[in-house]
């Protein structure tokens, strides 16, 4: 039994597995690329896979390719939508030619399981071509980026719940911690009290407005140029066809697609996809900076901050016993971290695009769809490993205030900056009470010193003890 | 005539110039931090002006100020505004403490001159005091960020005007060229024609892209945490005063600011700073790029693609005679390049706040406020020394395409994709054009040809000699 | 049949599939961070493996472990290296607590195969303990840095082989193309001749500098702080262990590491994998430079410079038929666009680590690993597919030279730098060769021009024509 | 008095101040790149005269300028060096153009000045030309990067020995500090006791390769162009310069410079301006953890560790009293921010550049030259005003190293790393030392305990109490 077939392109003759879907020129692009090893994710073929469907049903509705073969073409596509021949799939996401191996692979496919539905024999594409067919009025460069933006949508839907999930679950431990007085602090030296549910709350605004930055970039990403063909002029691409094929799209996908306003543009520039890393950068930001606050205020549990207590996870070290460490905030960093370094490459793949086409969308889309997934497990591990767990420990916060002089600001108004600068120094000096200090000078009597230095009242707008002001 | 005065502050004593509007505390400030040798700019300077004008009258409304120390800081605040005692401010733009000096040397101008004013002496406070008056109810915590998002909105406006001006340029220039027909060029190597006025169009919409993600960034930073004071908890703020002073600074400033819906997140966070950034990076990948395909497309004179003629600004070389370079376009890139590495350090300034602050809002602001003004530079120069006079070199764009075999691509619809790369790869190696190749082979006739091998017609979309399709 | 076992911890208790040779603190790492669905990769599992075969022969002689259990470990550690046991390693790239999860991951398993092999049963670790045997007088926190180093170690000696190789083909296509006269060009403007083969050349100096930076960088990474344990004050490691573990296991892999002078240093700064990362970038700026400049050279095949003919690996088009994209030096920048971010990555990694300890070294690790994996396929690739079927294009490189002014810089000592640019103008202009127009104006004679303005000398340094200039 | 005269080039004719030193070309310079507002720093002007200085001599001993024409350029370079005509060198840092108009800027200011000395008059150029005198045999293309390389070696001594200064000062507060024990941290949790000094030699330790790193950096960039010329083929520039000139730079200044052994590489390749770039961001990891470690031992004065007293710079707020801040490590941070940025900057312009010229070297000098002089800064101002006046708080310290039960981690190899945790577990929950609990559990004697539980010995390699070990 013959184990190899051959096939023939414009460059030369292949011998490719006999039962492979894939043809010559998959397995050229194969080759050619042996980069990561990792190959297409299953989303971007999903993805690469709808567009095909409704390219097949635009060509057919405009009259331009056959009933059978634009059926045989749509029912391959949807087997492939729904998991089959992933293993068909045999380039490596970072590959030279602005993904032509990625497009010519799925037309290969489609073209092969297509011939087969009609009765044909792997690689002959008698019946069905992976050019002539397949790819009918199209190019790999409105075909890709169009894949890629659907990808995005794709993926983009779980991290939007995500965040709002985390938004919320925020919100709540805020409420939960909002009566813990604790001691602000500022340049990691004390200042002034605040209260635990407070800091809470100030985590989630953040993730509210990333959630609002990421949806609106993602918006700019509805826009496909689909009808472009080789460079935005749309060579090829028949008329009736160009005026159905996003609207196509989008009934097959549910996603709300609309068509480039000016193709050639939407052909070479790739700054929407810079602009969606952009806002998971800036929410990287944040996460980072959220995950090394906990990471501090859970410092301990003797000889730290020891404010927080996290959920236990994992013994945190294999030679000191009893020792937990903060994993799962520690991971989040990292996760954002490798987010800073993908928008890098992003940004430089997309700066070094020239005239007509950026060929560089391969490491662009590997990148951008690895940010979008890390940063949805990330969060998620966050919320469900760590976030929801997270205890108070109340004890500490208040002795961390007691402690503190930082409570003197609120003596300002009523003694002057200069001489609760004095006290404060003395009181951190000697360790005598600031109140003490005060009423040993005489500045204020016991009475408006209660008033006055009232921590909780601290934590809210207003002159503590105004009605005591003598103006 | 003493030449020095003696001020001292909770640290201790230092000389101060006898006749100096800032005191000590700037002093310190000055001698702690010689970093970059650049000190604040004056857009800077005139923003934490108009802050602390706001807070005068908020102050004074609320009735916490008396009338005439108020009118007295107005007063010095409005002839800083007005680009008075600019050499006042003496510390460097990078600096430590979260800008705590530099709104110490504001307070303690303010407070001099508005001594002064009110007929007491220079280095004596005791009619205005730099914390107690002119800081009041305040904290460099709200008041810096603050005035750093006046900065940007006063930077922004004529960057934004500046960007309209080269969308409309551009697109004036796709008019002007929308009759030429040129090679379009994909991974560098031929593809199918294109007009230049196309091209010029396609530069023109990540423009209007970029002003709409410009403008959406800083509509965040209308949001500012006055009223926060020390830790967004708004501690020594007067109720009345916080419900104002945001007003108050709109109706001074003509911007219209809103406060912070939580004075905490609005603290400590700098996000929206971050996405600003981003938004300039992204347009300075779209500037970049339109840069690098202009030097590209005016390459030559001749050897090289000489499809542009830029105008000449200046002399290339100090030894090649008569070269002439495209040094604007290039001054564009390096624009970008700038913002590009800006955009880092203000990632990590960002990401590195801790707890209750971001001290690292100086460095922040330096990168920030450079970035703006530098694209701004840069698109201005761009546009009035280059992009307006670039000519079209019309007949070396009509040489190309009639040497190329690109439009080969208009026959796949007619003899298949295979038959037409056969041609192709014939007529690339013999210089015998396609149509003769075609002809010989007898796969169409000549009349055939003439309607499908035009290349206007495949400027547009449509498959080209659509009638002729043998279905 | 049972399929689960319990294991419990400090944390509790767990169900472990029956057949694992991992254990309970495995599964719980693996169960805290699904981030990139990625596991380790096999040379990091093998450096790993080495590392404890090293400290169990270490702790053996120190006679600090019995025999039949030191041996035992070895055994299961020369498996592991041997390739078995993959897929027991099952915690992400991408994981919280510095590595706790991959050690302990290799602890259980080669605990429970030395069990086995001492004839006890999986899960029970009563004849090797995963802390007490296989970790003792070790920490996450040396061990891991460690089998990093050695995983870099491993790796670059492939990376440093190909590098010379790459130096060796560019340096054999310099002297192929030596002869070649072609145009220079900087700004991509029109300059003055030189020699393919000098560009060539150019190309392959980069690539020995790299060699070197690379290799002096790999070599700080051969001190290791093996015997540092938790801080880096070597608590609990037998000063026997101590002295002799970083010689053994130099002897184990054939790799000469020697111990971090100062153990402290040696566990918390990850400076020297910045450093590597850093040259490894360096390397990428360059090979993107060569890639761009050769796609440049390569453009056409009609419409463009054409100087270069790349080997054809790939149809270019799905639907431009005959087209051939450069695809091989494509996928090259894209590789080093990669390693831009992943330096990043690595960098915010690094500088993020706090007081004793870096915890961020799995992400560090994952950029790393990949960088030098993809830098080397990248170069492979490079160098097979495109690099050595290079031809010149000679026709095509003459008939730049032979339409260019650039070559009246040659004129420049014997008539002035102003007269040429004169000339220089006129003949850009009207098109008339340089040489006419210096006769018309009766500047030189015919026979002096023919001295000066032979291309071929001016490839060399000299003043073309030198005995001709009048002082 | 007429206050202007005309000059022309190439271009046309342009008004120039009458007592201007510069000329038409300086002035176009000027008036095309409006970007930072920066003009050229004083080193780099010193180092491009040093540049002209060893031309002109080594253009007179090659005897292709006259004896007085080459002395009056040597005089009017030695001027410049001397810090005169500062004013006159007008150009924006970051510009068009590859530096030609700084080298025409330099080479104007030199014939003017030298025309002067002859006897001439400004802007005539009679006696000696800018460029067919003070440019013979030169290029922008040698000048400039050779005049960057010259700038970074005069900065970079500083930096050098401010580093040194910096590891001896650190390790003599690590001497200072060597007895003081105290909690070492991992993952922000308690781990086994460190003494201050290790850490504080640690912090010594990457300083030590940051110089190594730095040296060998600056070393690559000894290698210079000077006789390259335009492309590196050295046209134009006499067989006896060539041979001299780079011998007769390094006389001039001191510096040991040879000549690139490639010239056309060295005319191209910007990569040992990113290899020195990385070695200065990776020397900023190191001092931005190490500022961050000092900030955060620091932390306090009565809610945070404050385990470190740092030196009393500056009030550090403008309305908490009292408050003293970090400012210092605050401001290294920064500095080290702003390098991570420019090595993005400086890595993108180097690859950016393409075929002969790399033209973007003018943001790169910006940028390189700026995070040299700003990292020297910040370790000077690190220096003086801190970190010779940290301050151990011993009792704070031992606080809580008596708190932790960390030093249970001693106890593994006696009672096993199960029974350590549990009681470790124990110990935290309930406050009861751990060495009562093992007492308790009779697990070892008080004898036992007093010997394994030594702080002092934990700081050390070896087993606590290994003597007690029972095998």
């Amino acid at each position: 039994m013959k184990k190899f077939r051959l096939e023939s392109d414009s460059i030369g003759t292949l011998e490719v597995p006999a039962d492979a879907y894939y043809g010559v020129q998959s397995l050229r692009g194969k080759n050619n690329f042996h980069i990561t090893g990792y190959t297409l994710s299953g989303t971007f073929i999903t993805a690469l896979a709808y567009v095909k469907k409704a390219t097949s049903i635009a060509n057919y509705e405009a009259g331009l390719i056959e009933k059978d073969v634009a059926e045989a073409m749509v029912q391959a596509a949807d087997e492939i939508i729904k998991g089959k021949f992933r293993d068909q799939f045999i380039t490596d996401v970072i590959q030279g030619g602005a993904g032509t191996s990625m497009n010519m692979n799925m037309n290969e496919v489609i073209a092969n399981r297509a011939n087969e539905i009609l009765g044909g024999e792997l690689g002959k594409y008698d019946k069905c071509h992976p050019n002539d067919h397949v790819n009918f009025g199209q190019s790999t460069n409105d075909v890709v980026p169009t894949a890629g933006k659907l990808t995005v949508q794709m993926l983009i839907k779980d991290l939007l719940a995500d965040l709002q999930y985390l938004y919320d679950t925020l919100q709540k431990k805020g409420d939960e911690f909002d009566h813990v007085i604790k001691m602000g602090r500022t340049h990691l030296q004390d200042a002034v009290p605040i209260r635990l549910g407070q800091e809470f709350k100030a985590f989630s605004q953040p993730v509210k407005r990333d959630l609002k930055r990421i949806s609106s970039a993602v918006e700019e990403l509805t826009y496909v140029n689909m009808g472009a063909t080789a460079v935005g002029t749309g060579i090829n691409a028949d008329v009736e066809y160009v005026k159905n094929v996003v609207r196509i799209l989008s009934e097959v996908t549910g996603f709300n697609f609309k068509q480039s306003p000016d193709l050639v543009d939407g052909t070479r520039n790739l700054d929407s996809f810079v602009w969606l890393s952009s806002a998971l950068k800036t929410c990287a930001v944040n996460l980072s900076k959220t995950a090394n606050d906990i990471r501090l205020m859970a410092s301990g549990p003797k000889a730290g901050l020891a404010e927080l207590g996290l959920p236990q996870q994992q013994p945190g070290s294999s030679i000191m016993p009893g020792k937990v460490n903060p994993v799962i905030p520690e991971v989040l960093n990292q996760v954002c971290f490798q987010i800073f370094g993908n928008d890098i490459t992003i940004t430089k793949a997309a700066e070094a695009g020239q005239l007509e086409l950026n060929v560089f969308e391969p490491v662009l889309f590997f990148n951008l769809f690895q940010s979008i997934e890390i940063l949805k497990n990330g969060i998620v591990t966050f919320i469900e490993n760590c976030l929801k767990g997270i205890t108070a420990q109340e004890a500490n916060c208040k002795h961390w205030v007691d402690r503190s002089v930082g409570i003197i600001t609120a003596l300002n108004p009523h003694i002057g900056y200069k001489n609760a600068a004095e006290i404060a120094k003395e009181s951190i000096k000697t360790g005598t009470p600031v109140a003490e200090l005060v009423l040993a000078k005489g500045l204020l009597t016991k009475e408006e010193l209660d008033i006055i230095l009232n921590p909780f009242e601290m934590t809210k707008p207003g002159i503590p003890g105004k009605q005591l002001l003598k103006h």
